[in-house]
């Protein structure tokens, strides 16, 4: 695969980027990284994604494809020889589909709350996000990976979130551990392989990534 | 198919569950209708989605598929002998989840809050919904349906807010034909397929509908 065929338009602590990173790593895809820089957005980003003006964009073929599920799901059929993410059986992958949109749904959206808000909003995000990932705990079960012995879509879809954990539970002032643990057992067994372990930055980049960002923004 | 086998749990002016009763009536498949109490869900519900607690549940075998692009997507892989609903290439597969994704996150965002507010929030809201449907206006361009020759996922997404249309006109006070002719004409086209006719309540059923939730929640 030459390099200048894939091209991925991403950011580095972006928890979405990091799901097209990971995808394209399980499938052995070569691709150029571009990093953009999200306060001077390139011209190519706002050509080939006009509409939501988000990274991560996946240029394939000259072709852009946006939205890191949407992504995922088009790199696990364009690269269809190997590890596939999707189960193949469809009710499978309809409960795949439900809880990686569950993800975005809420563990996004309670865990942004963890760092943008303070005092009872903080508390009710707290308690949320907690909740939601309880019952991803218990749709885990007791398998090694959501995908059952490898990773699959709802993996790829939710690890990059550890990499925001140590920001969550500083800002949020709690310890994911202590009602998750199963959570934190299976995301370091994801980051034991190198397609995740080389998407996922260090938690301590996100942090003060986001501590820069709440300076800018005043929060 | 045996009606037994087929379920769909749904509520008659839900724009989701529109979308599964069209993709439903594309492919030819016979189920059964069971229509919720929103004010008071069966047990049913709360059992096969236990964490969204919403219609649509499409239950297939004993099994449930909740939220209702998911579904469309599953009646699209197990019925697959006709009518497909996403495209067989990929990039074009990818375009389609991006636009119907676009209708979830835009324009069913902007249209509750069509009815929900009042003032300048409500004046926000009438300009963004009328932007998003420009954006969709020109993604349809001069195909008849969004998915070519014939309606695809994104038509199926789209054309159950055509049922709100009348609502969203009321009481947000505009008029959605002046700014996209074009969107209004497609959805009569659309409406002319019996998938589409059968699966609409009629506009006034939606807006007696949306009075009554306003009055009860004092809005």
């Amino acid at each position: 695969m030459a390099n200048k065929e894939v091209v991925l338009l991403d950011f580095c602590t972006s928890m979405f980027g990091m799901r097209a990173r990971i995808a394209l790593a399980e499938k052995g895809v070569d691709y150029k990284y571009k990093e953009e820089d999200l306060d001077n957005k390139s011209e190519l980003l706002l050509k080939l994604n006009p509409v939501h003006k988000k990274i991560p964009v996946l240029i394939h073929k000259d072709r852009p494809v946006c939205e890191s599920l949407i992504i995922v799901q088009y790199i696990d059929e364009v690269w269809n020889h190997q590890s596939p993410l999707l189960p193949s059986d469809p009710h499978q992958r309809a409960q795949a589909r439900f809880w990686a949109d569950f993800v975005d749904k809420k563990i996004y959206y309670h865990g942004r709350k963890l760092w943008t808000t303070k005092g009872e909003e903080l508390e009710v995000a707290r308690k949320e996000f907690i909740e939601c990932l309880k019952l991803l705990e218990q749709e885990l079960g007791d398998k090694p990976y959501f995908g059952g012995d490898t990773i699959n879509f709802v993996d790829i879809a939710l690890v990059p979130f550890y990499s925001w954990f140590y920001t969550y539970e500083t800002f949020g002032n709690f310890m994911i551990k202590e009602s998750c643990p199963k959570i934190i057992e299976w995301a370091k067994r994801c980051l034991q392989r190198e397609s995740v372990a080389k998407s996922l930055p260090d938690e301590k980049v996100v942090y003060e990534f986001v501590c820069e960002l709440k300076k800018k923004r005043g929060i």
